[in-house]
């Protein structure tokens, strides 16, 4: 692999992000939306500080690529509901794994999280804010003009982020520190169950989301929630690789915290080679699940590359 | 009046909560639906303390009958997805308004709340939960067979929970306490509108939604908004009288909390006899709005009465 489509592909994220920061800011106006009675100023600062803080856009970005490799036609701007709906999702629940009750971070993206710029009960209702207007955007008829399709995907980032996924993976991570007096430390099929459903389970989303605004078929829809499972289970190993070998500096935010809650990681059990190896078969099989494309998909195979090395 | 139409409504309304916690129970068992990967069973056991802690079940009681007034041919197991829903929204707020950092209360409904109960941690993932599982209920073909009316239903919801609805009028609430720093009491304009976020815009959507599953018009739905600002306004009044004049015994939760903590009510500003007659001129503008429908919504017009007449 040479290090040019790396550089290309840093460019179109970067692109990407100032197109959804702009389409994030411009949802986030003071101007009360109908059925809206008003808008509180500290609260809205307080989504501003948490959605306008410069993250990759990985999960947006991801959804918008395969929604235009099925179907060309689409614009980043006529995405943009779906992509800031799916990035409001996670931004959410950064602000509530943050609180002082669950990880009690200080630090996020090099900023003060939202309770340290504001305070906890603020914090609390930024994310309870996000994760509504996640689902206002998507069932929006700005998102799309077919009812079914807004539904739809209403459903699938509901599945995503509820107590069969993110919601209950965060519970069961918490559980891995032994938070609620259980001494039981999770063996390796329970730690892959946590971070699917933690982390993979909303950038399958976002790979589902995508080719269902695409206009895929259940078969292709069916494909690209494989390719997000790959790539979640790559985003998760390298996260844990990170945990182990970045600095504070480089990530942003507190490192080698798995380790210091005592929460088992992959690294841990299997190593960081044998994780570097999985890490490579990933990035194989998600190419291969682009086959289909051509190098019409080749951003797409970058992302998956992207994903599983990067140093951020 | 007689006592009789209260004594009915009592029972309609017990009947109704009965058959709604079996459809939360249901909702809330051990099997991961389509799309989830895990149900920690700590996380389940935590939402259905939080859901099935025998409230009133106003809302969904409301959303049912509006329907069926509409509609007679709607059974309540046909309207129970949307039911639940609306209820599971209205839980979610009580958890996150009861943690330790916005009104920390110890005491719901004569129950321990869900922190106190398990821990904050786990509190703060519940509402998260139960907001989720509200517009997956909603979005499910299981809720309505018209995917445009399910988008429309999640919609509903979305404003009246979002940041110029229930979050927006937390924030407001906290303001009126004087929690950010900031000394300036609300006049009885900005009480008026912070209850219409906090309060009324759910009852609101209760009643929208009703009159959508129904197939009402979009003047039917118009005149159901309003039924619904004014019970959300009575059940504000009612409020803060039972503030002023109930028990703790009676009520199952702390009183007297808004007078301590200093933020205005329209009762204080206004007296006990100027807001018993506001809700009598409510109660009088709800029954007229059912007007159309004659005797067949006496249970309606009686809902209205115990809205503005309740105990507890």
């Amino acid at each position: 692999m040479t290090a040019a489509p790396h550089v290309r592909l840093e460019t179109a994220l970067s692109d990407f992000a100032a197109a959804l920061e702009a389409g994030l800011a411009a949802r986030l106006n003071a101007t009360p939306r109908p059925g809206e009675i008003a808008r509180p100023a500290r609260l809205l600062a307080a989504m501003r500080h948490a959605v306008l803080a410069g993250g990759k856009r990985l999960r947006p970005f991801l959804l918008t690529e395969v929604a235009r490799l099925l179907n060309p036609g689409l614009t980043v701007d006529a995405l943009m509901p779906a992509s800031a709906a799916i990035e409001c999702l996670h931004c959410y629940s950064l602000v509530h794994d943050d609180l002082p009750a669950m990880d009690d971070d200080a630090l996020r993206r090099g900023r003060p999280t939202v309770h340290v710029a504001f305070d906890e009960a603020t914090a609390i209702l930024v994310g309870d804010g996000l994760l509504t207007l996640a689902f206002d955007l998507l069932a929006d008829p700005a998102c799309h003009a077919d009812p079914a399709v807004r539904a739809a995907l209403v459903l699938d980032l509901a599945r995503a982020g509820g107590l069969g996924g993110m919601v209950g993976g965060q519970m069961l991570d918490l559980a891995a520190e032994g938070r609620f007096g259980d001494g039981a430390r999770p063996d390796e099929a329970e730690i892959r169950k946590l971070q699917a459903m933690k982390t993979g389970a909303l950038i399958r989303a976002a790979t589902v989301m995508g080719a269902r605004l695409g206009g895929g078929s259940d078969d292709v829809l069916h494909r690209f929630g494989r390719f997000g499972d790959v790539l979640g289970l790559a985003f998760q190993l390298a996260d844990d690789l990170l945990d182990v070998t970045a600095t504070e500096s480089e990530m942003g935010k507190a490192v080698a915290k798995d380790a210091a809650h005592g929460k088992g990681t992959l690294v841990a059990r299997l190593g960081i080679d044998a994780v570097r190896a999985e890490l490579d078969r990933l990035v194989a099989e998600a190419t291969e699940l682009l086959s289909p494309w051509g190098a019409r998909s080749a951003t797409l195979a970058a992302a998956a590359r992207f994903v599983a090395e990067r140093r951020r």
